[in-house]
């Protein structure tokens, strides 16, 4: 794309000859039709508007020059990554700079003595695992996007994923940072060592800041050693309380498994629909569990054994790994699958203490009964975190309020439980009234405080979070 | 002790009265030889002055009491645990309210499904590491203090530990936090739940933040399975050189050892002399390493035939649970035999990437020799984080000159080498001039930001970190 594409009186605003007097012509793109495609994530029910100019850098310097030209200009930033996410956290607002990372998408290193990675925000989760997969290592995080997520996204919502009950979420592989303030200034935070406590720790407050801190250009990750192939078991239940009590047993075991995950009778249902995998649809709950460890399946008896006890009806471990992988495709196409039950979801987030997770699943058939509403559950069930995926035809006014009105109620049940409104979606403008109903007066005076010291101007992702 | 006992003159002014209006008088400590000892921590080098008075609260509304208190007098509060924390970083300065957590030692929950613990500051490592054990949990996080320190102290400093190349630091065991706030305000951060990404991270913030922003009183902790028993290996090697080389072989390997530790000739043989250990005084440089994995034996033969590789000149497992502990009490003895040197020891902490330990390693020894000093090197090898221990005699200021001057220079070798001038001790008095050095610029405007945000009075811990 060259700068002649661009709208004509674009290119002739303050902003667009500002931009582009740091920026090549191909970095800077007004064209509506093109802008228009920068609009939103994948998130329902999000507000999004039209920005005045869509920025591609591939440099730190260039990022620089944005972000002192939004601040001359007073001029809304919105960052973007690959607009996977779930939020609304990456939309757009009328005449903002939507400031994409994609194309700073370089592996700077891979060091399998510090076992750590250098990479620029706009490599793809996937690409990043791939490259340290040669080297014998293992980057963890992996969300169910993870073919076309970038790696600044996930830093940006904190992202988790189906290993994270053994491996955790992206935080804890996020070492240092660059990042440009909103005034163009860089900041290095953070180190390349295992260890390091000097002064406040900054990383962790822009990992999950979603854009509304500063703007990541450069993350130094950690990594581990490759694990073992995991292995996979399915185990069906009568109830989704007794999948829930075989999660309790399992953990309190002193088990560790790499994934542990749910999908109620609705989403097993969709998933046999769209791709007709053959998975059991009298089951009320299937829960699968795998393990990476040494002897997987030692650790997959012992683990079947007390979903026996439980009260599984079947029990049915993975014979090798092209099984195992069959497994894990039918987990991930749980949300696609539920989509097309009635055209449009609204995917919740809710994450209790997995003591409560029977009654949160409980009160959500309650809340789907309702509501006349089929509500999909899947679940990375050992952490307690639900996508409670409310189905609904979005032409129907009256169907998608009960709809919003359900998302609501399952969020509240969420809190009454002691859990949080967001494992690993983050707020983005999809919750950000309920982020106060989370976080209580005083947690959000020092939020707003912490948003004031690093962006006074209110620049930067303006209108989420709160 | 009751308020008979302060010195009348102190219970006669302002701030003990108004201390006294919301706090028993066993709380309220005013003698000068009792507040005496509540002036400083284990860090040699760190001024320190007189308290005004101590006090010992035992309820979260004790504690707004003295912060509201505090506010209203613009009286500086020193937030101190055990004092076993060795930069200075609870050290009294003249005049000021130390607020001694230590009363507020109760466990208050201890949750094996959701695997969580809920505490207070003052609970003691120690306790709380045998308390999860009898539920079959695991709380990682291990300083060598772990006996005497307390969790506030740890979340203040983010303390490590010996295990910590296999399980991480104090920071990523917290999950929650309420904090009581310069003004008195109860913060409630986090979360209880295993995922969680509603709002900044201000969990992360808090933890080793050395008492700056606000005092932690109840804290929600993560908890692992309690693993095997580790067993442990030692290597001896010709040089420290070899003995890096093995440490990187060993992680570019894709092992997790459960521990990594080097102990140099210096140490070795100050660890004989004072435990008559019966340890190789030949060796230039002693590596350990432990497993605590299903196979420990199987690992250390691995991992031993890597040393070998090395230039390992002797590889001895341990035969037992008994042999283990014996090798692990003459690692923990480093410091105390250090300190019998020359009387004195400044301790430095500083964390390189491991692939440059060698050449750490190999820079401390010039320093040393420049300085006519024993510099003894213990270090967690495996994360890269050395305690260069510079032994001298206080009471020759040629010599304590020359003790200062290297233990800088080691701090400088460190930011070289692409290190941290503290991975785990943090920066309290002793290494204030060093975060600026470290952080640049930016950082340490953005570090004095935050600060600046929790408490515009500075009457948090003033003086510490900058």
């Amino acid at each position: 794309m060259s700068r002649s594409q661009a709208a004509p009186d674009a290119v002739d605003s303050p902003l667009t000859d500002r931009l582009l007097a740091g920026l090549p012509a191909d970095a800077v793109v007004t064209d509506p039709d093109i802008t228009a495609s920068y609009a939103h994530d994948m998130a329902s029910f999000c507000p999004s508007g039209s920005p005045a100019v869509v920025v591609l850098p591939r440099t730190v310097e260039e990022v620089q020059h944005v972000m002192r030209t939004a601040t001359e200009l007073r001029v809304p930033v919105v960052p973007q990554g690959a607009r996977t996410g779930l939020s609304g956290a990456a939309n757009a607002s009328d005449g903002c700079i939507v400031l994409s990372l994609t194309r700073m998408n370089r592996i700077l290193e891979i060091n399998p003595v510090d076992r750590i990675a250098v990479v620029e925000p706009g490599v793809i989760n996937a690409d990043l695992s791939r490259a340290v997969t040669e080297h014998g290592l293992y980057y963890p995080p992996d969300p169910s996007s993870w073919e076309m997520c970038t790696i600044g996204g996930n830093i940006g919502t904190a992202s988790g994923g189906l290993c994270c009950v053994k491996y955790g979420v992206t935080a804890e592989y996020v070492l240092g940072l660059d990042v440009v303030l909103a005034d163009g200034r860089l900041l290095s935070t953070g180190r390349r060592t295992a260890k390091g406590v000097a002064g406040y720790d900054l990383t962790r407050l822009f990992v999950g800041s979603e854009g509304s801190l500063g703007i990541v250009v450069r993350a130094v990750l950690a990594l581990k050693p490759q694990p073992p192939q995991q292995l996979v078991l399915a185990a069906e239940f009568p109830s989704a309380a007794a999948a829930c009590d075989a999660v309790c047993r399992i953990m309190a075991g002193g088990h560790v498994p790499s994934l542990l995950e749910l999908m109620d009778r609705a989403t097993v249902k969709a998933v046999n629909d769209l791709a007709h995998m053959g998975l059991p649809e009298t089951t009320e709950a299937l829960l699968l569990a795998a393990f990476d460890t040494p002897d997987p399946a030692a650790d997959l008896a012992a683990v079947g054994a007390l979903c026996e006890e439980a009260g599984a009806t079947e029990v049915v471990p993975a014979e090798d790994a092209a099984e195992s992988e069959m497994l894990l495709q039918a987990r991930r196409l749980s949300l696609p699958a539920l989509e097309k039950v009635r055209g449009t979801t609204m995917i919740d987030d809710v994450c209790v203490p997995r003591s409560r997770l029977g009654d949160l699943l409980d009160g959500i058939e309650q809340i789907a009964e309702k509501h006349r509403l089929t509500i999909g559950v899947c679940a990375h069930a050992g952490d307690g975190n639900t996508h409670p995926t409310v189905c609904f035809d979005a032409q129907d006014p009256d169907e998608s309020r009960r709809a919003r009105a359900s998302f609501d109620e399952i969020m509240a049940l969420g809190l009454r439980l002691g859990g949080t409104i967001t494992g690993e979606h983050g707020v983005g403008v999809l919750k950000k009234e309920w982020l106060a109903r989370e976080l209580g007066p005083v947690g959000m005076e020092m939020q707003r405080a912490i948003k004031q010291t690093f962006d006074p101007l209110n620049i930067l992702n303006p209108g989420k979070l709160f």
